[in-house]
């Protein structure tokens, strides 16, 4: 069974993260918040504040996972190796004289290397978060699946939570309302890490791992080198829609029943709104109260 | 002492919630959930984040009581039965062709039933809650209250954090500035089975159970029926301040008293303040930065 | 070594918190909070929402360090005898008739007096905090400074917090941002007994504390009679950045290269920002999404 391919995939599973890896991926989240506008003013007003942020951004996945397990937030504080990394590279990307980081990563080949790279990151993130919530919950596999998508994009609503308590960021069209195209990617791999994990998956692991950072990195590079800001995974989420909320045709057309009947009630103002509710909904409207 | 009675309300007090008084339970929260305007059109456009928030509808009360007790907020998610029973609940209360659902709930008989259900569970959740934290801290009875509180209407908190968080809700008049009815009705819960619980309260846990219940149902369906958004809790309420708070009228009368020295003090246009404080405001405003 | 002054020092190290000083803060804490604008009539509307309000400012260091950790923020609810005295200071400050207590407070000596006190719990606290940290992470000196900062100035988040949620708070210039002063030299304490917990700053602990004491009290009780809003720390601060981000010569001077480059490019406009990066900006933009 150990044929050469194995072997392969194997010794890529056991890849360390450490050195390399982790430093593309701290390059590429402080390079993302070096490009917000004012970040780098702050930076020079306020370096705390603009050290804290840079952690979040790049330990953030981690953080928000260790509170949806109740477990501290700080404990990324304890690995000082990475924390040190972290901020160093945050250091020189901030204050480099004639910043020569930056123009150095303005460069295509350098981004994609070290996009890629974080990619890579991230496939380990998954699995690890799979693993330690089943350590917790044995077969929750709901909770598998979210941590695992948590320590793989969960930085972006830790952030995204930062800026609004920081008045940089309203809140609309955020992570709850539609998803970046790394939250899907990432909740995709979570739910197959899962049930590899579960042995409902009947793939080896390794390989597992092998294919999906394939995966994420073709697709992130292919994405960056044709300016799409987003790969599609439309096939697939139209055939799950599909099966889930399939008969939109029976409901449109009772819609359009109803909506007769509305315009016969004489509310015909109704008809702007996508859902039949609205006629119910008057009659309902004073009860809301009532049932919270 | 095991009076036909007391068997009737030891029997009552060992009904299993699980399936038909949750359902009901699952049921209200997601129809109010269907109620918010947009709720369904956010459901259709993206399901992922509806079912996020009919979630937290459901389970809300524990996923606050979990923080408060630094417990992972994700365990209600390891109850798979549970999740499963909301989600499909959620489901067919959004996805149901013709929304029939919706329709048959929207006859007041059906919603007496509902809602009277979710009371009794409230009754269960209120009591489970004081247990728990009673398990924690020996003889917390403060915290015993909080999170018999925080199981039985926590549910609107985490809710309104999250409509905060999408950006739906602008914070005024929130639950913090003046309870509903419901928060109120259960904080007396709490304190009753508190007490109860610490032999405070001369009474048995399951007579107290029925009688708590009976009470909570009634109410809310005689508010059902009679359009009162709110039956009153005032006389109690008003005991109480006047117990606690009952020098308003020297208070009004001394205010009356600096109102005049503040009008011969050539303020008086700060009649209108309704507390004397005003006059002493402004010397101390000053200070106020440095007493933090 | 037990000199008498070793003996002072280790007397007054040894001196318990609990009646007079945690009154001292509380008294302290709930004036602050008294003299928010509407507090008093949001104290007279729902006494609740404002005793809830009253105890974050007592209690919320230790809360933000509970959360920090893991801990059940409740905890500070099982210490029934701090919680009493606390919530009755916040009674008698708000309902006291012909409101004595606030009367009283407007006296500069009394609030010297309050203030000092106030100032020595903060030593005890950034001191538990370190302790406290150190119980969980042997040798996560990050850590312990960051929770003896939490102990220690973590109140003024907390409060922030709330009030972000009861939206009287609209976020800019928030503690992220700038911190105040109390934040700052509550900072430096906390470094210092960390790194003399560990053992890098050979000074044995009663005296630092002493020190530290002082230092906090003077300065505090100076700032106070001058009505100087912020005692200096500009000289250390001053050394420090210079140490850390000393090239502000060489960063001006390409900059002004770059911004001369700029202006040959055509977009002598963006001489307004602060930073050179405005130029790679415009070409980066497009890229920003990918890189999160």
């Amino acid at each position: 069974m150990d044929s050469p391919w194995d072997e392969l995939t194997l010794a890529f599973s056991h890849t360390s993260m450490f050195p390399f890896f982790d430093i593309a991926h701290y390059l590429v989240s402080v390079m993302a918040l070096r490009r917000q506008p004012g970040a780098v003013a702050v930076a020079w007003k306020n370096p705390v504040s603009s050290w804290f942020t840079a952690m979040l951004h790049c330990f953030g996945g981690g953080i928000l996972s260790c509170i949806l397990l109740a477990e501290p937030p700080l404990r990324f504080l304890a690995n000082h190796t990475n924390v040190l990394l972290a901020s160093s590279i945050w250091y020189i990307t901030f204050f480099c004289p004639c910043d020569l980081v930056s123009h150095g990563y303005s460069y295509l080949p350098v981004q994609l290397l070290a996009t890629g790279m974080k990619e890579v990151t991230r496939t380990w993130k998954i699995v690890g978060g799979v693993t330690h919530a089943n350590s917790y919950y044995r077969d929750g596999w709901i909770i598998m699946i979210v941590i695992g998508w948590a320590r793989g994009a969960g930085g972006a609503i830790i952030t995204n939570l930062e800026q609004l308590l920081k008045g940089d960021w309203k809140p609309e069209g955020d992570e709850w309302l539609k998803m970046s195209y790394p939250s899907k990617v990432t909740l995709l791999g979570s739910v197959m890490f899962t049930f590899q994990h579960t042995k409902h998956l009947a793939v080896s692991k390794h390989n597992l791992m092998f294919f999906y950072t394939i995966f994420l990195v073709t697709t992130k590079i292919t994405m960056m080198v044709t300016e799409t800001s987003s790969m599609t995974l439309a096939p697939l989420e139209d055939v799950l829609s599909r099966m889930l909320f399939g008969w939109q045709q029976q409901f449109s057309l009772c819609r359009k029943k109803s909506e007769t009947k509305a315009s016969f009630n004489g509310t015909g103002s109704s008809t702007s709104k996508p859902i039949p509710e609205d006629v119910v909904e008057n009659i309902k409207k004073k009860n809301t109260k009532k049932t919270e």
